[in-house]
């Protein structure tokens, strides 16, 4: 039987080969996007898991959006006015998955930043749509190329992390948000923010949503995976009711519901009197790692290459010379150490910036000091 | 932001709008495909639920294909030879959506019995497939109508529900399986067979999967919602690697994995000394249902309503004179009874013979009885 043309299209994934290898217990790895295990909230998970078996209803089919007091609940914690609701998906990236399918025919175009988000770029890629991008800044996307893109291509929507951006970690300004939501809704340009970091935030205030100033033009996505546990699969779409209508039709093909037990012992954990204080403690050891990778790439890496602090988020971006990043990330796995090249991030791989996304989250800090060691070792061997 | 184009041709929901009706709790529901909450294993599952939070490696990110104790777990059940595998989703009806998505391009043709499952109805008509039926016999589809429909549509695949149908509650023959898979091989389509009431039989043995004549041109589908509980989303589908590779694929992109405790949950029921036991008490409580339904039915029906044993499932199919069944739901659902008529079973509703699908899983015997009482009222009242 043969694949069908949206298939065929698709790139083979990199990450995937990359993360296999990253698994032989010899190799440190920043390669990936896990939060640490330790992490998980088991403990106050606890009381929920216990509780189930006396919840048949959780047991049996539910509805399409989600489970009632889940969608109560998440709903009173947004504040979302009258006109909005949300719907819960199997992991924020059925959501994105659910938009693409809804919105977006063959030849529809799609913005995002370059570089951008894998998963967006495969969905949207799936469904056959016409990726365009623009540069990011360390404020945010380039305004006056979105502008210019908004105005002369004329995208559906935008799609965007603008809290703690993977790969780059970069985190928008307010006065970015601020233009952004302008632009959407001057060239009534949908604003699909994707937000799974935004609660990893370890410096710094947290800044609104750039749909909290273009309410009625955007999505927002957001993902449990990694404040509470990716194995879950929670996530959750919220946006006006005309939004959501039609990615509810579209969920109701694709798997009927999202887990109810999952979705009771999410709403559990979220209600537990000390889930804020799991929060804070996650945001602590994910600083220090960050502190002890930051410190000592700053004191190591040879000239020519750079990276930008970040205030919150999983990941940081390693400013490269330009080389040939799929050969030097090959040499630095034999040398120990896995880290993802830049060209995977964009959706057009040719001439892209040569950098290296390195993932602080799942290594401890004596393990961080060692991948360091190991990747300056393959830098400067490469890169003579 | 204009839905995409396959979204438009999608028909709403009707079966959507008559369960909600339905949940008017003087209504008795023979509209649903609901198993009863109290044959939810909860007792079997306390075991695994109380060991998940010392299992922190489920709460991760998992493999897309699945969580391997489980896929070993079935791989052995299933007797899968080498050359096959499985892969866990979201319940079967993602199985059956990534089928369509990996497989079928707009108009591309795929075969279905008539009347369909509505959900495989819906899914390929997301991907804007062309759907050719065949009619459905006592003994399984009309075998020379298949044949004209292989050789003259040359479809990509045909999809069916062999062991007790939703909606007629057929089961297909040896002789028609054998037939089928025999005209599969020969012209080359691929065999989708979905078994979710497979092991709701109660009574006769149960027959072999069609796809056990020929497995290298199939795909099965498996679901634990009858059987389990449909609130876990948990299905399997297995068939040749090279078939399973492009789901796989295409998953990665839907929803990265389906939630692992869910799956470690299952695979502790499944491995449970007790669930065959349970296996039994359902087969015996949905039998006793059964046989009050039909009994009733048998006794009180007008002349010209015919309604066929069955040997297992959740469904009958009561087939009427010629008759407006949308009027006539809409009547009995005004009487106390919800139901669901014939049309909505077929991709062109235009001219289908006029039925009614009754479930009987989740209505005790004295709510049947009664329902058979205001359903029969119905019938005579609208058919004079």
């Amino acid at each position: 039987m043969e694949i069908a043309h949206s298939l065929q299209q698709t790139r083979s994934s990199y990450i995937r080969e990359i993360l296999s290898a990253a698994a032989d217990k010899n190799v440190i790895s920043l390669a990936g996007g896990l939060p640490d295990e330790q992490t998980f909230p088991t403990e106050l998970m606890k009381p929920t898991l216990e509780k189930l078996t006396q919840m048949p209803e959780v047991f049996q089919y539910g509805s399409t959006a989600g489970y009632d007091p889940l969608l109560d609940y998440l709903r009173d914690a947004y504040q979302l006015p009258d006109t909005h609701t949300a719907m819960i998906c199997t992991g924020s990236q059925q959501g994105l998955d659910l938009i693409a399918r809804a919105y977006f025919n063959p030849q529809d175009t799609i913005a995002m930043e370059a570089p951008s988000y894998l998963g967006a770029m495969q969905v949207f890629g799936l469904v056959q749509a016409n990726i365009v991008t623009v540069p990011q800044t360390d404020a945010g996307p380039d305004i006056e190329a979105l502008e210019l893109c908004f105005r002369q291509q004329a995208p559906k929507a935008f799609y965007a992390v603008p809290d703690f951006h993977n790969p780059t970690g970069v985190c928008w300004t307010l006065e970015i948000r601020q233009q952004v939501a302008a632009l959407c809704i001057r060239y009534n340009v949908v604003m699909i923010e994707d937000a799974p970091y935004r609660e990893l935030r370890f410096n710094g205030e947290a800044l609104p949503l750039v749909s909290d100033f273009c309410p009625e033009h955007s999505i927002v996505l957001r993902s449990f995976s990694k404040i509470a546990s990716p194995g879950l699969r929670m996530g959750v779409v919220t946006g006006k009711r005309s939004y959501l209508e039609p990615l509810i039709k579209v969920k109701q093909g694709a798997d009927l519901h999202s887990s109810v037990p999952m979705q009771a012992l999410l709403l559990g954990l979220l209600q537990h009197p000390d889930f804020d204080q799991h929060l804070d403690s996650i945001r602590t050891l994910y600083q220090t790692r960050y502190h002890r990778l930051y410190t000592e790439l700053c004191q190591q890496l040879p000239e020519g290459c750079t990276v930008k602090p970040i205030d919150g988020g999983m990941f940081v971006w390693l400013s490269l010379p330009d080389c040939d990043t799929f050969a030097l990330a090959e040499s630095m796995l034999a040398k120990g150490v896995a880290v993802v090249p830049s060209p995977v991030f964009y959706p057009n791989a040719e001439a892209t910036p040569a950098a290296l996304r390195l993932n602080f989250t799942n290594a401890n800090p004596d393990e961080l000091t060692e991948a360091v060691k190991r990747l300056v070792e393959g830098l400067k061997s490469y890169l003579n």
